[in-house]
C-alpha cells in the first residue's frame, strides 16, 4: 500500500534496491547502503487500536516517539504534526478543485525535498492549478508553530470557513494540551507543510526528523542548497487511520487506529555512521566477558569457569575450540566489542587467580578466583 | 521437512489442526487446544553453526535447554540424549537390512507412545523384520544411563563391531565429560530408545521431557498405562545436522550445525494449565502500576502522574478515556494482572497524596505525592 510513496526517493539503478519500500533507505552516496546490506525491510511499529477519547492515544504515540529518539541519543530532532482534515480544509479554502486534492497533497509532500518555487511550478505547470490557489497554499504551508498557531488559524477568516479544518485545528489544540502534560512540546511542531502521501490517514499525521548537523544529510537533493533546512531525513512517521482496518472486515466494522513506525534500519545506519565517525565499535553482542585460555589443554578450566559465570547470570562466552590461540580469542573480543576478558593460564591456576583484562584499555589485573564474579559484576555495572 | 513427523501424533478431525506441525500440540482432550487458540506454530530455536571441536557446541545446547527448563519452573524434567550413529550401528549389528534402517528407526521412535510389544509387532508384522533382530533391538533400546553406559557399550561384543556405533559412543562419553563441567548431568540421560524421526540428523540427538506428575499428561495413548513412564511429552528437541545446510549451498560447502528447538507453545499451554490449577493469573503485560481516577475531570492529573512515572522508568498505564469508571479501571488491573494501582481522587489531590492499592490484597495506603515513585519501586522490586 505504501510502496509507491518511497519509490520517488531514489533514482539509482541498484536492482537490489527496487524491491519493496527499501528505496527510502537507498541513499546512493551512502556506502553502508551500497554494500548490499539491509536488503530486507524492517520497521518497528507502535499502534493503538480502539474507540477512545479524542487525542489521548494520539498524544501517547508522540510521547513514545519522543522517548525513543531521546533514549537513542541520535542528536537533536523534532516531530512535525499536522492533520489530514486541516490539509483538506486548506485545499478547499484555497480553491483547489475536489478532484485535485490528492495530487496537490502529494506535491506538498515534496516540500521537505524541494524548494517552494519548484513545488509551486509542479502544482501550476504539471497539475494545472491556478497560480492564485498555489500562492494561497504557499502562504499556509510556510507556517509552523504550536498551540498558538492552531488558535490563530481557528480565527483565520479563510481557514475558519472550512468545518473540516476547524475540527482538525481544535484537535491539534487539544493534542498540544496533552503534549504539555507529557512534557514533550519542546520537540513537537505543528507544521502545515507536513502532508505524508498515504491516503489512508484520516486525522493527525506525524513525522519525526533528525536535525543535528554533524550527521551526513541523507537527502540526495543537492539543487536545494538551503542551509536553514538541515535535516537528515525522516526516522519515524505515522498518524491516525480510522478507516483502514474496517476495509478488511467483512462486516465493515470500524476500528479506529493511530500509530507510528520507527525506521529502525535508517536509525541503525545513522548509529553506525556515528560510531564509525567516532571510531567506536558497535556492539553486536551483549556478552560481558569472554573466558579465554593462555595455553593449551585448558578447555576443562574454561568450561568450569564459564559454567560458574553462566550460573551466576553473567553473560559469558568462550570459543568452541579445544586449544584456541590467545591472540585469536583476544581479537574476537575486540571485533565484537566484548568489554572484559577472563584469562586462564597455568600461572593463574597455580596462583588461584583469574587475569581480568579490560579490552578497551588492555589493562590487566589478577583477581582471586573466588572474587571473579563480584569483580565482573562491579565492572560491568559501571559501564 | 519435519511436517510428516508430527502428523502421527494426532488423530483428531479438527481442520484447524491439520496445517503444519501444529498437530504435535493438538491433544484433543486438552481444552486449551480446542478453543482454537495457537493456530499458528511457533518454536524458539537455538543453533550453533560452524566447524568447531567435537561435542563442545553439542554440550552447550544441552546446558541451554537445562537452563531454560530450570528457569521456567515447569516441574521436573529430563533430557534424553542419543546419537544417530549409535542407532544405525545398533541396527546393523542386530541384523536389520540396510534398506530398513529408516523405517525401523521410525518405529523405535514410537516407544515413548507405545509399549514395546506393540513396537515389536509393528517391526515384525508390518515391516517384515525377523523376530530375532527385533528382540536384539529390544534389549538395547531398554538401556538408559550416563557415561558408564557408553563405556559399557564400547566393550559390548556386538555393539563394538560397528565402527559407526563406536564413534557415536566415544562422542557420548566426551559429551558427558563436558556436561559434568556444565553441572547438568543430573538431568541428562543417555537413552538408546531415543530415535527422533528426522532424517537430517547426523550425530547427537536430544529430547527434553517434563516428568512431573501433577500436570495432566498430554499423551493421548491410554492403552499404555505404564505408571513408571509418567511423561507430559516433549518440550524441546534437536540434534546435530551436519549435512542439511550444505544441501542448499550451490557449491555444496558443508556447514556443520547443532541446535535445539524449544516448544514454546506447548510450554505456554503447560504454564497456563498450571496457573489455572492454582487459580493464579497469567500476566499478559509487564505494567507495574495503573494510574486511575476516582472521579470525573481528572484526566489531566492522570496524564501528569503517568508522565512522571514514565519519565522515571516505571512501567505505567492509564485508560484512554476522559472519565473512565473507577470500577472498570480496577477490573482491568485484576484482569491483566497489574499488581499496583495509583488512585487519584479529589480528596487525594487536596491532601497531596496518591492512594496506592495492592490489587492482590486490595490493601490501600496513602503515599505523599513526592514519595510515590520510590514507594512503587520499593513494592515492585519486592515482587
Amino acid at each position: 500500500m505504501t510502496r509507491g510513496r518511497y519509490r520517488e526517493f531514489c533514482q539509482c539503478d541498484n536492482p537490489a534496491m527496487t524491491r519493496g519500500r527499501y528505496r527510502e533507505f537507498c541513499q546512493c552516496d551512502n556506502p553502508a547502503m551500497t554494500r548490499g546490506r539491509y536488503r530486507g525491510f524492517y520497521q518497528c511499529d507502535f499502534d493503538i487500536a480502539g474507540q477512545y477519547d479524542t487525542m489521548i492515544p494520539d498524544a501517547e504515540c508522540l510521547k513514545i516517539v519522543h522517548e525513543i529518539l531521546s533514549a537513542l541519543e541520535l542528536g537533536d530532532f523534532h516531530i512535525k504534526v499536522n492533520d489530514r482534515r486541516i490539509l483538506d480544509g486548506m485545499f478547499a479554502v484555497c480553491g483547489v478543485p475536489d478532484d485535485k486534492f490528492r495530487t496537490i497533497c502529494s506535491t506538498v509532500d515534496k516540500l521537505d525535498k524541494m524548494l517552494w518555487e519548484d513545488v509551486k511550478k509542479e502544482m501550476v505547470v504539471e497539475k494545472g492549478l491556478s497560480e492564485e490557489a498555489a500562492d494561497q497554499i504557499g502562504a499556509y504551508v510556510s507556517m509552523q508553530g504550536g498551540m498558538d498557531l492552531a488558535e490563530r488559524l481557528l480565527q483565520d477568516p479563510k481557514m475558519s470557513q472550512s468545518k473540516q479544518a476547524c475540527a482538525g485545528l481544535s484537535d491539534i489544540k487539544l493534542l498540544f494540551s496533552y503534549l504539555q502534560l507529557f512534557q514533550v512540546t519542546d520537540k513537537v511542531v505543528f507544521d502545515l507543510s507536513l502532508a505524508r502521501g498515504l491516503d489512508y490517514y484520516t486525522g493527525v499525521i506525524y513525522e519525526a526528523v533528525l536535525t543535528q548537523a554533524g550527521v551526513a544529510p541523507v537527502s540526495n537533493d543537492t539543487q536545494n542548497g538551503s542551509e536553514e533546512r538541515v535535516s537528515v531525513g525522516s526516522v519515524a512517521g505515522g498518524g491516525r487511520y480510522d478507516g483502514l482496518v474496517g476495509m478488511f472486515d467483512p462486516k465493515g466494522r470500524k476500528v479506529p487506529c493511530v500509530g507510528v513506525s520507527i525506521g529502525i534500519e535508517r536509525i541503525f545506519s545513522i548509529m553506525e555512521q556515528k560510531a564509525e565517525a567516532s571510531a567506536e565499535k558497535v556492539r553486536t553482542t551483549e556478552v560481558q566477558v569472554m573466558v579465554v585460555s593462555a595455553q593449551k589443554n585448558l578447555l576443562e578450566e574454561r568450561l568450569r569457569l564459564v559454567t560458574e559465570l553462566w550460573n551466576a547470570g553473567v553473560k559469558a562466552e568462550m570459543m568452541y575450540k579445544k586449544n584456541p590461540k590467545l591472540l585469536s580469542q583476544l581479537h574476537h573480543c575486540e571485533e565484537s566489542g566484548i568489554p572484559l576478558v577472563a584469562i586462564l593460564g597455568e600461572q593463574e591456576l597455580k596462583d588461584g587467580v583469574v587475569k581480568l583484562r579490560v579490552v578497551a584499555t588492555r589493562e590487566e589485573v589478577d583477581v582471586p578466583r573466588d572474587d571473579v564474579i563480584s569483580e565482573i559484576r562491579r565492572r560491568t555495572s559501571q559501564a
